[in-house]
């Protein structure tokens, strides 16, 4: 029949009144609950919202059972909802293709995400280059590919935001802190092209406890945001214009 | 007492619940009518779902009379509404930082942009550069600081978003197509990046007259996109990798 996919923002109140209207006629309606999370509120309010039960999928749900999902598509309408926006994790756009390529009509539906919320810190949008994330570290596999994007970013002009890993699974449910992304920024930095660098930390993004903090990366580094409110992402700063410079200035 | 500046995205399905809640609060809810438009319907569809009456501010208006504007967001709780995300412009971010300046409350509201629809395209939201804007040529005045701009994006292997030009005020209202875009590329292009280049069209983002086109630059040229749904938008493609290959190969 019909898979919508519907990025749904950062929060419930983020739902487009288009995204309400055609979840209301849907047949059944899941969430993937493996790749990001909520910045306040949870899904029980996007029950009340649409009337509708919302079941989570994880990632061995949806991805190790692709072809079963799909199949439920073909008789039912359908919806899965995203966190943020539809497109932000390959693994989303591989489900809108498979559909896609079965003949299963699909419809996408954008949803507010981090990257609308960059302006808030007063850089401009334009200003911004490649997005990079920054991934845990583990024992035996220490991925640094980001630092040569921020630096091309950076002789470009341009600003980075990094995003933070998280592990969300029916066990676990692990957010990477500004602090750790610091860390391992500072690990991979031979160059010292972070030294002393204006970064913007982004705490809370659209929660009630949303925190947005201008400073030189080694200050930034002394700050505690393990208790601070998530979603948390990082900007590192290239060259500020005048205007950019007056409007970080006012932060806070 | 407050200052809501609120992102509505490109059509007024795309409010979000949140903005739709916070807009019936307001004593008064204005509409920047000069720097975007709607892919689909009007402020007066607006206006049935906030039941207030919604007015348009022109340039003049707004970037004139700042000082008026702002004086009455000192006694009342207004709304500045603004088509796709609050920030896609410097003009708005200027109302928001002097608001601030001035002591006024300022909430920001985001809203839908063009930019949480790239994925749709096949490409990968992380492998996009600076965004570039493509400004109509005068007599006298014929900019292109973007194609410095999008030769670095492709030497970085970065897929580049190309905003279109648009004259909206009370006496006129013009759109730059994309053919208006190509031929503008084709004058600045001294190096031929662009010639044989996949590039991908974009009409009428989000709205039911949605087209997306993937074509080389020379053929895409030969096409008549006058007719076609706006806003349009082009992007300029790095080289694709084996994903993207094939998520642009379903296109259509």
């Amino acid at each position: 029949m019909m898979l919508i996919i519907c990025g749904i923002g950062l929060k419930p109140k983020h739902i487009t009144l288009e995204a309400v209207e055609r979840l209301k006629e849907c047949d059944r309606i899941f969430i993937e609950a493996y790749t990001s999370y909520f910045a306040e509120g949870s899904a029980k309010d996007l029950e009340k919202i649409t009337g509708k039960k919302i079941f989570p999928l994880y990632r061995e749900d949806l991805e190790g059972n692709l072809e079963n999902f799909l199949d439920m598509a073909k008789r039912n309408k359908i919806a899965l909802l995203i966190l943020g926006n539809v497109f932000s994790a390959t693994t989303h756009m591989q489900i809108y293709y498979e559909a896609k390529k079965k003949g299963i009509k699909t419809e996408i539906l954008p949803g507010i995400s981090i990257l609308n919320f960059v302006g808030k810190t007063g850089l401009e949008e334009y200003k911004f280059g490649r997005i990079v994330s920054i991934p845990f570290w583990q024992q035996n596999y220490k991925p640094k590919s980001f630092y040569a994007y921020i630096k091309n970013n950076i002789s470009s002009a341009l600003h980075t935001l990094c995003l933070l890993d998280l592990r969300i699974s029916k066990e676990e449910k692990r957010f990477m802190t500004i602090n750790e992304a610091l860390e391992i920024l500072r690990k991979v930095d031979e160059e010292k092209i972070l030294s002393n660098r204006l970064c913007i930390a982004m705490c809370g993004v659209s929660s009630a406890a949303e925190e947005i903090v201008a400073e030189r990366f080694e200050d930034l580094s002394r700050k505690d945001f393990s208790k601070k409110a998530f979603p948390q992402c990082l900007i590192i700063c290239a060259e500020l214009n005048e205007k950019e410079k007056e409007f970080v200035g006012l932060l806070g």
